[in-house]
């Protein structure tokens, strides 16, 4: 990784970053395979001359090698701004359609569910329902939320075990007949747990179509499948057959790619109605000029990510288990929040809690020591506690508010591992 | 121009590139400066280390230089994924929180207006109005057109005069109780007309407030104005309070910047609820990690913009005059669509009809000689007669499908022209 170092400018030469899940920086190789189309293919795709063509031809071979990737159809990927509108697109985008049915005097009337007890959120009669965990991403809940505030659909947040993940029977035994829509990530970002996304998605397949009273608009049978896979790629197969979902969001960023960009894999026939309406761009389902450079970057990025990912894996596997070794030796109130079991978590990611410290300002001094960690999700700034550690451990204030996150990557060393550990040990014993 | 010129790939590099107001090349200034963000400040501006703090500090200054540039505050700067998404933005955010207070029973209940007679859409009582032109941009008229058929917005599209250009006193006319918002194009991406967004946005201020019987959630008065400024900054000066705008979309790729990128104007106080949800990022207006290398690059677009402006629009002026002189000599039935007075047309544009000539083949024709240009806006594909030189013509469908847009730009040449207007003679001598 000598070259991704090289190329760094001063501020990251010298440090440790170990914030991988907030963001990673972009590969040169995307920057390289990105260079030809900012300069010979410019044009806009939708135009008929040389330089549309040779615009449209990046965009179309981009789409062609996500698609691969994922094991799916070139028609199957809408591009999008990155996993947030990825997100946003598959839930109001399944949601919308149905709405106009939706009799608006039913707004309001609450229906207890017998079922969930009284925790379940009041359900309204004839309102569409969506499933989906207590963990998922800001991206995923704030539009639920917004459903739910304007009365258009009900949401079943079905709590994670105490180890992080989803029992795919609760996911099942929460589907209705409204239910539409269920969305559940693939690894999360915070604690990095790995949901048993292939055996949900045969569960679903097996319910598809018999619980369900909604018409479908376009022919499939409910509850769509979909699935946040943005922090996925890298160290998980994200094969969209084989997991059995109906719709997958992906982000550039992620994974060594460029910001801005990101994709939703659209199971065929899906009727999905574009949320950004304009040109009519890739197929009607979101209207703008295509970021055509930024996508050809995200396909080189996804294509990399693949391609490395099982040796990556082992690899930040091994020095991710050291540093938890280490962290968990030196400090005898520190906890791993989340499932350590294989194949339960992504292999670069260790979030501890430790019970009394104020993380917030250790990270800081972490920071000046040269370490980039983080204590929760970026996308949660000024919340004091992380919602996924306190859903793991609900009665556990001190543990939700006292979380840190190294998450490690394609230029994470040995060395930089053994000298974290070293310096978090030195803070921590200062402090007690 | 030569740096331009010799860092462009083999496909343009001998040909005529005369279609800027489909998309333009990225200027290698923009390039240069979103390399240092991409090598050292690739954090997520979200994140509190040096790694976030260096991405946030990047992303404050290109804010700032944005907001410099329309004479407006930092805060007022909502970066977007581009035009389209700043026009859906601009229009989704200003309607959806009057929505809740809508009785849907409303809805479906037609009320006729008898100001405009048996040609005015049906109006529908207690919701939302809108006014508008009738040559906007899809990504306002699509917008408009699903709040139309959901019932959730009433829209008057003023038909702007022969020459292209909408008289302020119409606009004005067609205000009512219930118009929350105006949205009118600064400049026109097919015709390059110029609209009078100065007077009509003088004119507003003085209803505004006065006539509206719709309570303002935010306590700014209705109607509230919408410009779509997406061609302007290259030729026109778009200070924000000059114009007397509320809400004002830019994009990048018109302006030699990156793809992928824009911005929507947002004046202090216009309460605007995000369409995109998340992390809350954008001040709340948009979430989603920030592209910061994109946003860096469009920052150094519009400033390569503003401080070229008069001299590259005195330039591309004359050459435009040659080529439109050149053109209407040789072709009796050539006319030029929209107006061509000084002020009411963009100096890149040039946009003719020659009757009985198939444009379409013709441009390919053009490409094949390697020349590019277009027939119409290249968000219509499909659509053989231009909406726009429709609008200015309603009765001669002829003129509306045999358009040709010829839009100059910084790497246009005289001899480019000359070749230009030669092989065009060329090519309609040997039709005839």
């Amino acid at each position: 990784m000598s070259n991704v170092n090289c190329q760094r400018a001063k501020v990251a030469r010298k440090r440790v970053y170990l914030d991988y899940a907030a963001t990673t920086p972009q590969d040169p190789r995307v920057e390289k395979a990105m260079r030809p189309v900012l300069r010979g293919a410019f044009g806009n795709p939708s135009s008929i001359h040389a330089e549309g063509v040779a615009a449209k031809k990046a965009l179309d071979n981009a789409r062609t090698t996500v698609a691969r990737c994922l094991e799916a159809h070139a028609e199957e990927i809408v591009f999008t701004s990155g996993g947030t509108e990825a997100n946003n697109l598959a839930i109001f985008g399944i949601v919308s359609p149905l709405l106009k049915g939706v009799p608006h005097s039913y707004a309001g009337r609450v229906v207890n569910n017998p079922r969930l007890g009284d925790s379940a959120p009041p359900l309204v009669r004839g309102i569409p329902h969506i499933v989906t965990t207590n963990i998922e991403h800001a991206s995923v809940l704030e539009p639920l939320r917004r459903l739910e505030k304007e009365g258009k659909a009900n949401v079943t947040y079905v709590p994670v075990e105490e180890n992080g993940v989803v029992k795919p029977e609760k996911i099942i035994a929460a589907v209705r007949p409204t239910t539409v829509l269920v969305s559940v990530m693939y690894a999360n970002n915070e604690i990095g747990t790995i949901q048993p996304i292939r055996k949900i998605g045969k569960l679903l397949s097996s319910v598809k179509g018999q619980k369900s009273k909604v018409k479908s608009p376009h022919g499939k049978a409910y509850p769509l499948f979909h699935v946040d896979a943005c922090q996925a790629p890298s160290y998980l197969p994200c094969l969209a057959n084989a997991l059995g979902v109906d719709l997958m969001s992906l982000d550039a960023h992620k994974i060594y790619g460029p910001k801005g960009v990101g994709a939703l894999y659209v199971r065929r026939g899906t009727g999905l109605p574009a949320q950004l309406l304009g040109g009519g761009q890739e197929r009607g389902h979101r209207s703008t000029t295509e970021n055509v450079a930024g996508i050809v970057g995200f396909a080189e990025a996804l294509t990399l990510a693949m391609a490395r990912r099982k040796k990556e894996s082992e690899r930040v596997k091994k020095l991710r288990d050291l540093l938890c070794a280490v962290i968990l030796k030196n400090n005898s109130t520190a906890v791993v929040n989340g499932s350590v079991e294989e194949g339960e978590r992504l292999p670069n990611n260790l979030n501890i809690s430790i019970t009394g410290v104020d993380t917030e300002f250790l990270t800081l001094e972490l920071d000046a020591a040269g370490i980039a960690v983080s204590t929760k999700s970026s996308c949660l700034k000024g919340e004091k506690e992380s919602y996924v550690v306190h859903a793991l451990a609900p009665d556990d204030h001190k543990r939700a508010s006292s979380t840190l996150r190294f998450t490690l990557g394609r230029e994470t060393t040995k060395k930089e591992i053994e000298y974290t550990a070293k310096t978090l040990k030195k803070l921590l014993e200062f402090k007690h």
